[in-house]
């Protein structure tokens, strides 16, 4: 494999996904960084990239940056509401996308970004952070070889403390709203385990007790239902108390014809008709997105990674509408 | 107290919660029991009621048995169908009615069984057994006391063991619904806990799988606003492996502006930010429901229960309805 440049654009996401990443992937480097959004810095990311022993060129403007760096590969990780302009820039120029999800939080930037998507070759991934993490991936393995049969319910859960957050967080135009920006990593489980299709969605979301946060939604209930009868439920809520021991709970509970699984704690748990009581299974190892986002640039099937981020984006921004509309939304 | 005569009607509900109460309660005695629904045979009732030393009379018919013995209560656990037309009659009579819950499986019949209700003086309270249960009374002294601040979010489950059913659990109309059986018991943690009022549900079932038992739902999902802008998934099964480790799973998580407070394998976890970390609560010891039921049939507010009963119920129905017809049904 050539050398892979690699720039950074934007420092409100999950960055630290690229940096880290690039430990992995010695071919790859990291030649430039610029803000997406208006009033990002990007003091943090060049820390992380000292740390790295990378010295990336700070660009004032992204656009700039991408016309003189033509790099490889570029992440987007701006304000949430610029994913989809920005990214759509980057693809424009044939240059693959690692975008945060959501990768866009309206409708017509999500049609737009796939249009330009469609209209090109580079590559589009999503920045689904859990699916690299050892209980998701068990999870899923197990869910996929039949440990539960098939798949009848589905209940997922993430719950974050809210803390204080930045300014962006408090406009929809910026934000986007709790559904896509937590829920979309839950959205994505039930999709990418449970191996079903979206069929309606009826959720609902509130901003009570935000802490100023302005339009920032503090709880939101989601239910899908899925082909073959499958349903789903989304949980989300910024309430965990900051004496928490973690940052996060996420969780997911699949019940099917044959047994239940559990991904809680970072612990899978799966009970079902061929042993006795409830199985602690082993965890498969991490395996970072970007690496694999890297790697999958030479594999023939690579773009099936755009369809689950703009399946996934659809299926938040419609049940954002349910939750703005008090009505079921259909796909 | 004067010496309290008790029937017992049906042996297809929890008529269990009776033979144990009466233990507990030295001035009630059990004189009769009759089957409720055609085909129910009293068989496991009256071995109970050896076990106590008791001897009651059995009666072919359950209003001969009204008439004759004027009991001052009587506890209605027949086929699900049957309880509201059963309880009816009870009241009528000015008879005190311990009646399974649901208390009736079609609007007609809960408005029939709310007529009747109103126009007697007879009390009535529903069989919601895991309200006697030491973690469902901790969990609702906590919540009400403040452990968790005010409630956002709430999520129940009810995962139960299938096995082999009754031939009644096939039909609609003797079994009505796993929304009523199974779910009345998580929709009234969810208002009991909770202390919110319904103002819609969404919720979806499907006979899936069910190994042959006719009409009987294998899952439901339901999905209620209530007041206050908290929203409340139920999520409600017969997935549970026959290798599990009990018959049931139940299950209440409540998110709070303070904390967030569970209820799981029969513990009660709450963490909150006056503490760090994740507490056990010392639990309270068990209340049966009967002996309760026969104690406040002295007191002043003893009608309460019956609001609960009905209120349940009702979301039960409406629940169903939703499922039924594939839309939000309004409280």
């Amino acid at each position: 494999m050539d050398m892979i440049q690699v720039c950074i654009i934007g420092s409100s996401g999950h960055f630290g996904y690229v940096l880290d990443g690039l430990r992995e992937v010695p071919e790859a480097r990291l030649v430039g960084v610029a803000p997406g959004s208006p009033g990002e810095t990007m003091d943090k990311v060049l820390a992380g990239a000292s740390r790295l022993g990378a010295a990336p060129r700070l660009f004032d403007d992204c656009l700039d940056m991408l016309d003189e760096l033509r790099p490889d590969v570029a992440a987007v990780a701006c304000h949430f509401g610029d994913h989809a302009r920005v990214a759509a820039e980057v693809l424009k120029r044939g240059i693959h996308a690692f975008v945060e999800k959501p990768v866009a939080t309206t409708y017509s930037d999500l049609r737009m970004l796939r249009d330009v998507y469609a209209a090109g070759d580079a590559r589009l991934a999503a920045m689904f952070g859990s699916r690299q993490m050892p209980h998701f991936r068990t999870a899923r393995q197990a869910v996929r070889e039949g440990a539960v049969g098939d798949i009848r319910l589905i209940q997922a859960q993430k719950s974050y403390r809210l803390g204080t957050r930045d300014a962006f967080y408090r406009q929809r135009s910026s934000y986007g709203g709790t559904i896509p920006w937590v829920g979309s990593h839950a959205i994505d489980w039930v999709r990418w385990i449970g191996g079903e299709t979206f069929e309606s969605v009826l959720a609902m979301h509130s901003t009570r007790d935000n802490k100023d946060h302005g339009e920032l939604e503090t709880t939101a209930l989601c239910h899908f239902r899925m082909t073959n009868e499958v349903f789903a439920s989304v949980s989300l809520d910024y309430l965990r108390p900051p004496t928490a021991p973690s940052h996060g709970d996420d969780r997911i509970r699949i019940a099917g014809t044959e047994g239940v699984l559990e991904v809680r704690d970072g612990r899978v748990l799966l009970m079902n008709g061929r042993e006795p009581g409830i199985r602690e299974l082993p965890l498969l190892p991490k395996e970072d997105l970007f690496p694999a986002f890297i790697r999958q640039l030479d594999e023939e099937d690579g773009r099936v990674s755009a369809e689950d981020a703009f399946a996934v984006t659809e299926a938040c921004l419609k049940a954002r509408q349910s939750a703005d509309e008090g009505r079921q939304v259909l796909f």
